[in-house]
């Protein structure tokens, strides 16, 4: 095993000038003003037809969106109708386990242009690195996932199992082609989703729903305010109230050796507060918008349900509210969340892999595909990637080409345990 | 005494028809497209030359407005340029003292039109009560001043004192028209602004300052909440602090025998909170705006110092804060406080006044252009006038002619008390 690692990262070595090149397109198709998604499934498209995979486009304009009624689309159907998922399915020679790769192409907007300082779309190449929106959030995982099964074959190494990757659109706003995947029929015994983790393992992702607070107050004029009644003062008691359930449900839902990089194991954030319109006015209105963490484990209905209490109580302590209750509203986007458990074998797999970097096993503190994957297609999710976590959605987004090596490289080890395999003799 | 009281009120009685009327063209005027100030201003002109005063206009391009620095132009002085205070000038007989009726011509907005269930501008006379936006605010003030004068005036008495009656522009945007007209030579002994008090007696304004606080958080993903500063947070301890403040100044300026309607003595209201713009990000910028309301006696430079150590204190009681200080802006509409001494020869005369109504003496929870008068011109003012101040800046804004006519009766006697009177034998 160890000579066939070796021989894995001869080849990954040998071909970074080739996965440059191949992540410098992606990053560029990327930067497409119409429909990009479609460009990058392209250079997949044709990155895999050279390599004679058996490629399959899969539509989003056939799927049943009543069928996964969990989901929230943050886009119109017609809008989503334009896009497909594209797989390609590499059949094992029999009696292995299954594996799919997964790996989101939509990148989230560029952001204020004057903040970066190389162009957003152009796959610069300083100082072995990669430049580029979605460079680590996550077109550099999915050349990890890439590049890995690839050295597989080209080392002489046959796997047992069946290995699919497909590239899904959609993630950042939701998660609608993963969703939509698992109706497409990719599925398998296990999976891999190459968010950028820095090569740390993230066996747990919280999921998240955003809210919206809807408060009334009673106008008087400022020189009188006690006549009034401040939608400002009442949203602040509503936010003391949702940090009592947020200490509530850290003390639950705290793991010392999953949350320790965390403050806070499932955060409930207030994000925005807009409250009142004249200076000299008792505000009569207020509106907090946030998001709600959710834990592996616990309903929906039941986390919903935590937070629908704590207004409920707030209504029913004061005469005010009794008649004009504040209300929640669950709108937006909603990931779901997702534990693979410690005790699965696909997890087994992962504590043995050599480890190179100081590992360290965590709790994603944002919600990955890996919740539909889970939710819908019941598939144990392992989310492992390159890229450090602080570079997605940030100006001047970069990926060490070294990390998507190292990360290929693990995701073969990891494959060929999971899958099983015999050496091609005719290699 | 009692006797010319009765036939001032007789007198008043007789002419209410023309008290209806003047006030209805005066309302129209309020709803002139085009400069309705000066419309308003053209009334009084007409009205007061068929008396046969001596009216003078008083253009505020007239005015330099450096001399009240104290001031704040709410509106470009190109279009403060384009109106005019009026007044006219009664002289007395000699030997008495003069008194200023000082009332403003500018209404507050319609607001939303759809709740008026009158014409706002059609001056209806219902039950009684002349319907419009003025007509309490205080369009019917200037008529009960007005006739209180002409009232005088046809019962054959002769005032010792000059009187002055002043029509003066842009008191709602904050006093420019009053302060213009003590530039402008406009003065007396006393003066008598005619606000809606309900015929109650207002010695005291509480004045009012805007002011604007911008507070920097740290954006984060709310996931990782923790790892941000909450700019929404911060707010929420600038209003916890600011309310302290206001606690302190409401023991210190609470005064039982005028503050007793009013919960808070010298309210420090928050209008509007707005932060954030996502709901999954840590809010990294918060702005609040308020009202501070100034207590007489206390110099603004006192009043503003208190408020300015509650943010120095926050800042420096806060590491981030340290480096990322609160800042607080003094900004828009400003009225001076204003107290008329409980010894002063004017506030006695109020007291002799016949009590018809239980009358009461209060403490205004908001400023009028009594505090120009008094700043810069050194003059004594009684607020009272006829209309309740909940009428003022409502949809479907009335007045009861018997209120504009029982203030008039009671501003009369008001001037004899103060001026002196002769009766006229002519007469």
């Amino acid at each position: 095993m160890e000579q066939l690692r070796m021989n894995i990262h001869q080849w990954l070595i040998e071909h970074q000038c080739s996965i440059i090149d191949h992540l410098q397109r992606l990053i560029k198709a990327a930067g497409h003003p119409d429909q990009p998604e479609n460009h990058v499934q392209d250079v997949f498209i044709n990155h895999w037809n050279q390599n004679n995979y058996d490629v399959r486009v899969h539509p989003l304009n056939e799927v049943d969106w009543t069928k996964i009624p969990i989901l929230y689309l943050a886009k119109p159907v017609e809008q989503l109708n334009q896009l497909s998922n594209v797989s390609a399915l590499i059949r094992g020679s029999g009696g292995g386990r299954s594996l799919l790769l997964n790996g989101h192409v939509d990148v989230v907007p560029v952001g204020k242009r004057e903040q970066w300082y190389v162009d957003p779309f152009g796959g610069e190449l300083i100082d072995g690195k990669v430049y580029g929106r979605g460079a680590t959030d996550m077109l550099g995982g999915i050349v990890s996932m890439e590049y890995a099964l690839e050295s597989i074959r080209k080392c002489g190494i046959k796997l047992k199992g069946d290995v699919t990757i497909c590239a899904v659109v959609e993630e950042e706003s939701g998660g609608a082609g993963s969703a939509a995947s698992v109706l497409q029929g990719i599925t398998a015994d296990a999976a891999i989703i190459a968010e950028p983790t820095a090569c740390q393992l993230y066996p747990i992702q919280q999921g998240s729903q955003w809210f919206r607070i809807h408060i009334r107050g009673k106008g008087a004029h400022g020189g009188t305010r006690d006549l009034g009644v401040s939608a400002i003062e009442i949203g602040m008691n509503v936010i003391k109230a949702i940090h009592r359930l947020e200490a509530n449900r850290h003390e639950r839902g705290f793991q010392a050796h999953l949350h320790r990089a965390n403050g806070i194991a499932y955060p409930i954030n207030i994000g925005t507060f807009h409250a009142g319109n004249w200076p000299s006015s008792v505000a009569d209105e207020a509106i907090l918008e946030g998001r709600y963490g959710l834990m592996p484990g616990q309903s929906m209905q039941a986390a919903f349900a935590e937070m629908e209490d704590v207004i409920l109580k707030l209504n029913a302590q004061d005469k005010w509210l009794e008649e004009h209750p504040i209300t929640l509203e669950w709108y937006g986007a909603r990931w779901l969340p997702n534990a693979l458990e410690a005790e699965h074998p696909w997890y087994d797999v992962w504590k043995q892999l050599p480890i190179r970097l100081g590992r360290d096993i965590k709790a994603a503190p944002w919600g990955t595909d890996a919740g539909w994957l889970a939710h819908i297609g019941n598939i144990p999710v392992m989310v492992y990637g390159p890229g450090t976590p602080e570079q997605a959605h940030q100006p001047n987004e970069s990926i060490l080409i070294s990390d998507v090596i190292l990360a290929a490289e693990e995701i073969a080890i990891a494959m060929m345990l999971w899958c099983g395999y015999d050496i091609d003799q005719q290699e």
